[in-house]
């Protein structure tokens, strides 16, 4: 056998890839993936050979995985599974790509990618932070946070801002615009320690354990005059206590649905319609592939932050493509401290 | 006894009121109000005697009547029922108002009313059409249905809008302003009768009677496709299978929740977060009185419609106030054919 973390140079280089084997009904356990070994597809005229450096780990792969009805085809069975990863050209067969240059965006599950550019969400010409900096902050989770805040929750000075995953990849992107914007900010997250993280790391005014109490109770004790933001990742009882605590005219951003198990039976819950009326709420979903041309304005506003000091991340980095399987049953557990990523370099 | 249609002059004029002395947990019915009779108030300087003459009846005052969080304070027990009516000015002692004017606004369901020019909704200076429509097509009704989907709405030609209580007096002013701008308008309705008033009158593309089989059903069938708007003023069952009836960006007008009985205990129903975030809805609610500085220009704009032939409306007009007190139940159960009013004129 050989170690998975010494290229052996005397063979040509094999791809080891994460394969979807069977469809999960909810979120996606180390189960459903398989690791295979195959041989390194050839470059064609157009294409790219990347080879992956850092590969992420996003809630959002649970709906590319999920049979039905979503913003994208699922993932078929036997195919590797869609992921988004930063990688360094080895070979271009493409004009606008050099070898040796850094590139973002639909790599895969997998240690080598042939792509075309258009699988190619940001082409890093200029590094300005680490690498794995733009498979997370200056990807599309820290994008998603600026788009979506910015466009749909459009916060004002003053305004109280409500984050659901505060210390998460999105959330806690959300939280630092926020306070940068003159918001108040106020995040609820899963554990004492990330409670701490909120508050003396990414400079949440007030960070609430949803564990410790029911948010409707936190909500209320904290926020008493309520929010005008609420940008949620979450839904389910933790949105619906949110909802009941937007002012008139509160902005709800719906990004994600992390906390429902399972959309299959259809699961109950409040009914909201009267609250979004006499709140006079504008509740929106935001999927960032419909924001594709505002993606690297977007990159450049939150890498200027980064080099500013006024936007910091935490990083949760697994090594081995062997930890890929497990990752995003690990990641809706709670069990990162930041973004979650894998580094095969 | 006198007969209440022919006024004793004989005797300075009384004035009859319509009291809430019961507060409802859910719609108001006849025996949360009385009928009593009281002298007629004194027009204090800068305030008007107004005579009533056509009494609104609104879904609305479910909500205003109920215990709890609204957009406005309920109405006090053993006060005048709040509503809104077209009067005739008796007696001004304000400066922009001379007797003999009408206008619609904050009379309550009463005789007369003594009121400050801010209890006018709308001045009616030059009557254009019939005084009744001033208080439905040209009265909150219409502006509701025009602002709420112009503002909220946003209907472009060509685009399908959905429409809950399509024959009502909100529904139908919509149906009709986005049959003008060039959509396909669908309407639900509870009846045959009123599907064909839908079609035949109000100009929908189509009509369907939700009584006849389950929603989702009839819009799989008629609007495979989907929809880019839904006015909706009925919430529950209707709205979850409108919401998943919804086109990619689509925007949902609350504007009712007529369907919903009581709010105590908190109803449950399907989750649609996941719809919102899929779908990237845009869902918001709409209250009249946030946009009463575009009042008189809507208003405007309906008269024209009407004139010239663009805009239809049906009234369904009791004569007497001791119609009022079950009017609001009458409304709910769906009985009326177009605008409710009560004559006393």
């Amino acid at each position: 056998m050989s170690d998975p973390f010494v290229p052996d140079y005397s063979q040509p280089p094999r791809n080891r890839r994460v394969l979807l084997v069977d469809r999960p009904q909810g979120i996606p356990e180390a189960r459903h993936f398989a690791v295979d070994d195959a041989e390194l597809p050839s470059t064609g005229e157009g294409q790219l050979l990347v080879r992956n450096v850092y590969l992420s780990v996003d809630p959002a792969q649970r709906g590319w995985v999920a049979d039905g009805a979503n913003y994208a085809e699922p993932v078929a069975i036997g195919s590797v599974m869609r992921a988004l990863a930063v990688g360094v050209v080895v070979e271009s067969r493409h004009r606008d790509f050099v070898a040796g240059e850094f590139v973002y965006g639909w790599l895969g599950w997998q240690d080598y990618a042939v792509i075309t550019p258009g699988q190619v969400m940001y082409h890093i010409r200029e590094p300005s932070a680490p690498l794995s900096a733009y498979a997370g902050v200056l990807g599309m989770n820290g994008v998603t946070a600026y788009l979506g805040l910015r466009k749909l929750g459009r916060p004002e000075a003053g305004e109280t801002v409500l984050v659901s995953t505060a210390a998460g990849a999105v959330g806690s992107v959300v939280g630092q615009i926020a306070h940068n914007l003159g918001c108040r900010t106020v995040g609820l997250t899963g554990s004492d320690d990330k409670v701490a993280l909120c508050e003396n790391h990414f400079g949440y005014d007030v960070a609430l354990n949803y564990k410790a109490a029911p948010v409707a109770e936190l909500l209320a004790g904290h926020i008493p005059d309520g929010a005008d933001v609420f940008f949620d990742n979450v839904g389910g009882a933790t949105l619906d206590a949110g909802l009941r605590a937007m002012r008139v005219g509160g902005r709800i951003v719906q990004c994600g649905t992390a906390s429902i198990a399972a959309w299959n039976p259809p699961p109950q819950g409040l009914r909201n319609e009267r609250e979004v009326l006499t709140r006079r709420l504008v509740w929106s979903g935001f999927v960032i592939f419909d924001h594709m041309a505002d993606f690297a304005a977007a990159v450049g506003e939150l890498a200027a932050m980064v080099r500013q000091g006024q936007l910091r991340y935490e990083e949760d980095i697994d090594h081995g493509i062997e930890h890929a399987p497990g990752a995003i049953q690990a990641l809706y557990a709670g069990e990162n401290r930041g973004k979650k990523l894998i580094y095969i370099g």
